[in-house]
């Protein structure tokens, strides 16, 4: 059984997805951020860094934080969505690792600029803005020619959904990136991501 | 025999301070990030998003882009400077990630804003540096009582390292940070360590 510590963010949907597509049982627990949920004594002995999402694994009594990481620990655990061959496996990691280290940044970044910081600085939307449309790019060539990022579907494309289909909010205009506009709709018309949506936003399964 | 592409930046000292530790064979080839070598058609192919450091296991023929995947890569397939237990594989996975997803990005913006930028932006300097030393303060804990990030040296302080030692010039003051700088100490003894600095830098071998 897993506990998935949790809230309504991109990052926080992804472990969502992945334990809905496998069918697992776990127990969720929403954590407030809006009370500062993720800075508590408690809530730091699971994620030293004060982030959501983060599961523990009562099988093993094992703790995993970080979204990318807790996606290869439950992609591991159940053999399932990602390939087998060390191949494979690295080019899976490759994509979940840009996703984490540029586009969720880079995005969380554009949404502060855009969204939250109550000044307007243009030098920094524009920064953000550009490089978020780069990084669209990279992904719509990665996505020519086949249906999923790294081929078959996988625990890279349950990283990059959440973040992807807020491009519109971000004003990010997808005429330019076709693939990305079919692959979309591929992996948003899945029910296990639709269900994990709708659990994440509600806060109860 | 490992085929090491790479630039004099913090991402790219990573993998020459792992290949160096392990004495491995490997070449290296410079990538010229002033004449925009690393958005070249050719080194697209190797890293489709343009960016340093990748490598060719040719032993293999395996590619592989991101310098924490890189740093992954070969700690399994020489089984070293990585525990062998999956707890303790997704411990240093994990602080891996924070490297990769927070720390890197914010420390690069924090450069950005306050050496590269056109123009002043002091909110976003503000806001950058005070995310930087909030994630000093993150690793000041976990090293809190042990030498190393997750117990034993491994490929996490070789993330962390060529960024965290670049403090001074984002005027990050330590003093707050004893731990950290015990680790910097520590790390930046290490031969290896200063071998594969050395290296980078001057371009050859």
């Amino acid at each position: 059984m897993i506990e998935l510590h949790t809230a309504n963010t991109p990052n926080g949907q992804k472990p969502a997805i992945l334990l809905e597509e496998l069918n697992l049982p776990y127990e969720l627990n929403m954590v407030d951020l809006s009370t500062g949920g993720q800075a508590t004594p408690e809530f730091l002995k699971i994620s030293p860094n004060g982030k959501i999402p983060a599961i523990i694994d009562r099988d093993t009594g094992i703790v995993v934080f970080e979204s990318g990481v807790i996606l290869s620990y439950i992609a591991e655990k159940t053999g399932q969505f990602q390939p087998t061959t060390l191949r494979g496996r690295y080019e899976v990691q490759e994509w979940l690792m840009i996703q984490m280290a540029a586009i969720g940044p880079i995005m969380g970044q554009l949404y502060h600029f855009t969204k939250v910081a109550p000044e307007p600085v243009p030098y920094a939307i524009n920064r953000f803005a550009t490089e978020t449309r780069r990084l669209f790019g990279v992904l719509n060539r990665q996505l020519s020619g086949h249906d999923y990022i790294c081929g078959d579907y996988s625990i890279a494309d349950m990283a990059y959904y959440p973040w992807m289909c807020r491009a519109a909010t971000l004003e990010i205009d997808l005429a330019e990136y076709s693939n990305v506009v079919g692959w979309l709709e591929r992996v948003g018309d899945r029910p296990a991501v639709q269900r994990a949506l709708g659990i994440v936003a509600a806060g109860q399964k």
